[in-house]
């Protein structure tokens, strides 16, 4: 058995004290190393999961003890870190996005490809159990080419106005999941079309930007993605996939919080409603999600989003904005 | 293409005006005589759907023009009808149950037997196409031999007081219905177990019946048939049935009243109550049954109720009721 | 009681048929007349339903004694006929759409909004049971004010080549049932984006036509429209609803042909295919159709589509044709 | 925060070795001690999750440590060493069933009565969040006063012959189970009604013992639980829950292994299998046990089965055995 990967963590927000608690639990890894300016963060993670606490990122890529580093930090400094950490050897797991502008993006895209050591960003749905499974049974031809795929993405309630300022829009922020979801299935997106609404969140009519959105994307093959958008759900965190081709229909349904539904003179066959966080409903994608990068630092097949996945949301997520901006149809290239 | 068989009506309640409506609707039947004592109900059925009106039975039987009588008068008439019609060479399709009395029906099997005409009883449960088409996948072999098969049967709310008074009690009067579908599966039935309780309707607990009960039937093969009353359901009509075998289950679910389901913060996947009458949950099975007799009049295979499939049930609720009353186990024999 | 309406029946296909049908069983309505320059089709109509066949529509309507028509001919026959019903002073009940070409649905406009009967669109989804009942509710306000609308319709098979050749495109012959339904809950739609692609019917790729596409509609409202269309469906007939608002969600399931579900140890809780046919599918819509026409004509409140609602679906069809082929997003204005 | 419970663990089998797990992830919890005969089983638990081996049960009670005992040895242990347990004033959580013989259990019962220290059984589904759930909402009053329980309890496949031939039969090894839940809901059974088969079983069969049975059990309030067993089922483990009353129906489906589900030409809304084992059924509802157990000892309110509960499942095991084989509905004292 080969020894556990040395990790490095920063950034130590709820996304990273999630990431830190994989990293402690799979038997395959150790965390060594945690980062954050706000220190006090860094040192309550290692009180709890163990490892090496500082307030500088730098310092902990430059301690050359790890074999691994897992980017939680303000995504501002993503491309910087991760350009650190491929000069230090060092495997990246990086939060997505990679960056807001694409002009970043793609400065650093030729030492990522030129780098000897993998770089996978945190598409964490690509490893939910289900998600996973349909596009296996896809994949292994159980409906026949897929003809569309679509997919219903709402969040329980609006990000706070402060982060939705940031964040660059929905489409960056919050669609970007379903645009590596999208390619998760069809990677050669060719044409995107989008619309979008401020319906009900006062901080993102503020901000110009939309809650309601719905996303239309052409593959090379003639096949159509839609993506339809929310910031708020009343009945819970929504997130449902369709796929479909010429030999049926596979579909994930919403994650029950419990098997117990209730008939009565009012209705029937009610269930509770449906769990309201992300980090609930994905709990186990973040799992798999954390092996499946030790399987690739260690030479193993991965299904994880590479920096050029990355590359390509962002590129979705900025064409969708001009979509809806400008009112027009925007084609792509991700080549 | 053969005449339209010739029907005759006795019994213009609620029961009568539905197999008035069903004769009329078929191509291949007609109602051409209605008797009532209450002379007016025969009147209007008449005027509705056509045929002859009269306030005797016997001169409807006398007539000499009919090829079938449908009974659907008070219970205790069934017996003297079935013989009269017997003798007049008139096939005959009777509402249930026979008799109240095992003793009537007993002295009546004989002429029947001998008959020279079908005589059919109106379990109108086993022409539902959802339970039919469970016997025949149970018969076709999808999950093999049955072992176990659980009807739960609830009605909307208690009959009046009334008619609990002189309906024989819940065993004859209500789930004699399950008796019968118990023996569209498993006919041999040679064991009898039941419990019964007065929980809610003062009505039976005045006339010493019960409004929930549980019974356990053993067929001769060792399958276990499993029956769940009540006499009330909140949420409507409740009526399913689950068979199951060495190679999986078949189930038959409520019946919606709409294709529409609601998801809010209160609960998700919500459908309205089902439906609250037994007329329209059983519409279908009601036209399905009338077309079945007309088949069986003409000679050809019918999955009807027999005079012998009437007595059955009735030998079942008499053995229910002993169980229940006496709290012991029944050996029965339906030979 | 008034008298029943006096129904002229022109066109005697498939459709005709069903309408013949729907007024013959509605207690309200008689068929009195019946045209098909193939007049065998309607002598045939007239010996089941009653009526006098002829072969000219002229005819019919010259004859007086109509109190309305029902025009099920070919497309390109409406708006002949319907001017000439309006001029005769009946009322129109027309199959969907008014015609292939906006300069001829316009030139008609003024006459039918100075015209003294009621013209309907046979839009029977309109009808549909579940749909009517989710439209209910989101105007009670069950779920706040609508956000999203997402139309999932696809059909059992695509319709014959000869058929597509001439059907005007998939916008304008099977989504045109589905921009209807979007007006029907978002009648102020101001712009269209579509998407299509020809990836499995030979038929509609020789057409230069699309088996395949969604159709983005955005609501003065800023509320979104998601229309999700293909030509076959192996499952059967897929058509489904879901309204979205701040409270919750109202969701139309398929209809099922079943209650019977199976478990084994390959898959459980399966259940048969869905419906094939449309005439099943939407059999009760177009009786309620009929039955809404008689009261709109008759002066009673109607929920059926309008010569301007007809007017209103085509201009979106082929705003919706003309973003797929010029790949832009086009405005419209249904004023 | 208090120190964690100092635990020993008597036996390490499969259901030890869960335990095991258990008590090394709670946080208010530590394996101490593991005794097993074969000390190589003990040994290997001590590697993984800590503690000292020994050979030797009596040992480790000696060793005067322990705040706890978990008992997960052969079932014809359980009674010596809980009372060595209680003599030495270690808190005992036993597997079920306490013994075969209710003599034995009698025999112990007043020195349990009068201990210092809790004694509880493991009867771990009434910590499955589901169940637990019904019994909360029909404790708070949601559907009324209890009127009907139906237990639908499955088995994968039977057990192994040579397991079958020392278990006590199904009543006993499987059913008591059923009968603890039973008693969950409604602790005042009455009477036991039985019928059991060996349908398929040859090992079953051979003991004398059923694989298929029907429980029908009456409350002194007249509620009706009804039980259905099969050592059996194709589709996967079958753990379903159905509380009726007056208000409505509560039901607890069974546990889906996955989201998704398909529909195609061949059936529609099909979903994979259920989960195969009882240990991945119930993993939560054992380590919820165990944190149950913990609060116990330290004086908080707690669900768990006591001696007494243990002792009336048993009864009812009897009960049902002496109905089944005697063809008697047997009335029991549970007080």
């Amino acid at each position: 058995m080969p020894a556990p990967l040395r990790f490095g963590l920063i950034g130590t927000g709820r996304i990273g004290r999630l990431h830190a608690g994989s990293i402690a639990a799979n038997p395959d890894s150790v965390l060594a190393r945690i980062a954050d300016p706000l220190v006090d963060g860094a040192r309550e993670v290692a009180g709890t999961y163990g490892g090496i606490a500082t307030d500088s990122a730098e310092e902990l890529l430059a301690a050359g003890d790890l074999d691994a580093v897992l980017i939680a930090s303000p995504t501002a400094t993503h491309v910087d870190l991760i350009e650190r950490a491929v000069d230090a050897g060092v495997a990246v797991l990086c939060e997505k996005p990679i960056d807001l502008d694409i002009a970043r993006v793609d400065a650093l895209r030729p030492k990522v490809a030129a780098a000897g050591v993998p770089v996978a960003l945190g598409f964490n749905r690509r490893f939910d159990p289900a998600f996973r499974e349909v596009r296996a049974r896809v994949r292994a031809g159980e409906i026949g080419a897929l003809e569309q795929l679509t997919i219903i993405s709402r969040d329980p309630a609006p990000a706070p106005a402060a982060y939705v300022a940031v964040s660059g829009g929905i489409f960056r922020d919050m669609t970007i999941h379903d645009f590596d979801m999208a390619r998760f299935f069809l990677p050669d997106v060719v044409e995107v079309q989008a619309t979008g609404s401020a319906l009900f969140d006062e901080g993102a009519r503020a901000a110009g930007d939309y809650d309601t959105a719905v996303i239309t994307l052409r593959a090379a093959s003639g096949a159509i993605v839609t993506i339809i958008n929310s910031r708020h759900s009343a009945s819970g965190y929504d997130q449902r996939i369709e796929a479909f081709g010429p030999g049926g229909t596979l579909q994930v349904a919403n994650a029950p919080t419990s098997l117990v539904s209730v008939s009565t003179s009012a209705a029937v066959e009610a269930k509770p409603p449906y769990q309201d966080f992300f980090l609930e409903r994905y709990a186990r994608a973040y799992a798999d999600e954390l092996a499946d990068f030790v399987g690739l630092v260690r030479g193993e097949p991965s299904a994880a989003a590479t920096y050029e996945d990355g590359r390509a949301a962002l590129i979705l997520a900025d064409a969708a904005q001009r979509s809806a901006a400008e009112r027009m149809i925007v084609p792509v290239s991700l080549g």
